[in-house]
């Protein structure tokens, strides 16, 4: 029966540390949050974000904007934030609306502020082997897992499974950089189940609801569900059977509060980093 | 008997076309290659790019530096480049002397003149799944003879062995961008030839003289040698040994006569690449 990765605590353990070193700090790490249109599920991570920074005492700014807002008014928006130095990170919830160019907005964020590490400068900092200002939330909320229940990366077989730009791309350059061998697989890998079952540390970022079954895993495998579904009941879920996968494996994330908690936290822990960097504390 | 993927023909062919085009550009592409100190291999690498490049008509001109020139003089003379509207391309020539900071040399180029695409912002496009302005030489250079073999990526089991900048990782990473299942191995790896022997498409740059055996290839596997070693005998040789790998693969590069002539060549495109960029053409 695999160990738990309980995330929720390691992410409150994070929290609650940083919580002790920012009571102290003025002027105070700046996080702003630009939202574009609407959509539900946008609103709720950008609240939590944004309440999540005001407990350790940010100058927390959301920055709401219509769905019909042009593109150079929210380019415009971004360049005052890149001026604006209470702003230590900016980050723009996705999606974005059809009419505009996502990559446009990521580029105009400045790097030294780019709070996600999507900025093409930074993506390619650690595609290069050297390091970004701020790491990816998602990524290095996993590497911290992975190293708080000291599970060796080095020489590893590793599985990424899924390529978006958020999880899987920098997950991993990130677990190569630490000297594993890495696999990512996507929609278009034919032998899905032969490759995961080679994994050592198989880290799922599909977003399909029970993609990996039991016989794709290898006997100890440590599992990392990275995907947020609901099942035909409307149940949250992952992308692992995880009531049969965590038989088999050493060490197994839940969700929800595996991954999920450790984001937000990285969030938090990035802006702060940058506030040390823009400010050199 | 594998069928060999002769490298050498095909860089003449698009040479030639190239030729074709270039003869009429007014004004001609420009392509400026810094080298810096005495290096020998270095020299020889950085004269067949000068003279390919003035074959072609274009541009060509070699900035030689002492071994103990200032990073400070070596920022400069880029920064004069940059500015200088008859270059299109601008590539410094590897390695550099310890005292210089090769990630600094490398972000100091435009991004628009990065001709051999080592800045982080032409990296990070491509590892964001994006178009950088132009691709990195060899990598380039590879794509295009699987391509001109009509061998097919997508969905195929590819492995990469090394993760250099210059071939490695963007090879990986241009791989996965075009819808292979992309493993990456190294120094680090631990069961390399179980590994290589579930690849498709075999891609070895780890520069190491008969590090992959028959034993390590899969039967029918397309095998490119980006290795050029020198073995016991002072022979020139790539990673792969040859004369019993030949008799498993589908297909396999030559070394010499493989990848090598196909790096140069990406190289003239990629200048006349962003001199049309760049000139608006």
């Amino acid at each position: 029966m695999a160990i738990l990765i309980d995330g929720k605590k390691v992410a409150k353990e994070i929290l609650e540390n940083l919580a002790d070193e920012t009571v102290f700090m003025n002027p105070v790490p700046g996080l702003a949050v630009i939202i574009v249109g609407e959509d539900a599920a946008s609103k709720i991570y950008v609240n939590s974000k944004k309440k999540k920074a005001a407990e350790l005492g940010f100058n927390s700014i959301v920055v709401e904007l219509p769905e019909n807002v042009s593109q150079q008014e929210l380019l415009n928006k971004i360049e005052e934030l890149n001026n604006d130095d209470k702003i230590d990170g900016i980050l723009v919830q996705m999606p974005l609306p059809e009419h505009i160019n996502k990559n446009d907005v990521i580029e105009k964020i400045n790097p030294l502020k780019d709070v996600d590490c999507f900025h093409p400068y930074n993506v390619g900092k650690i595609a290069s082997g050297n390091k970004p200002y701020v790491y990816p939330c998602t990524p290095k909320g996993i590497i911290r897992l992975l190293e708080y229940y000291d599970i060796e990366i080095e020489g590893k077989n590793t599985v990424v499974v899924g390529r978006s730009n958020i999880v899987g791309r920098p997950m991993a350059q990130m677990l190569l950089n630490m000297n594993a061998t890495v696999t990512i697989c996507h929609s278009r890998t034919k032998n899905l189940g032969e490759i995961t079952k080679t994994a050592d540390i198989l880290i799922c970022a599909a977003g399909k609801a029970n993609l990996i079954t039991e016989d794709m895993v290898k006997d100890g495998a440590v599992v990392i569900d990275v995907g947020i579904n609901r099942n035909k009941d409307g149940k949250l879920c992952g992308d692992v059977d995880f009531s049969s996968v965590e038989k088999k494996a050493s060490y197994i994330t839940p969700v929800p509060g595996g991954v999920g908690p450790m984001t937000i936290c990285s969030l938090m822990v990035n802006t702060i980093d940058l506030h040390r960097i823009q400010k050199n504390i």
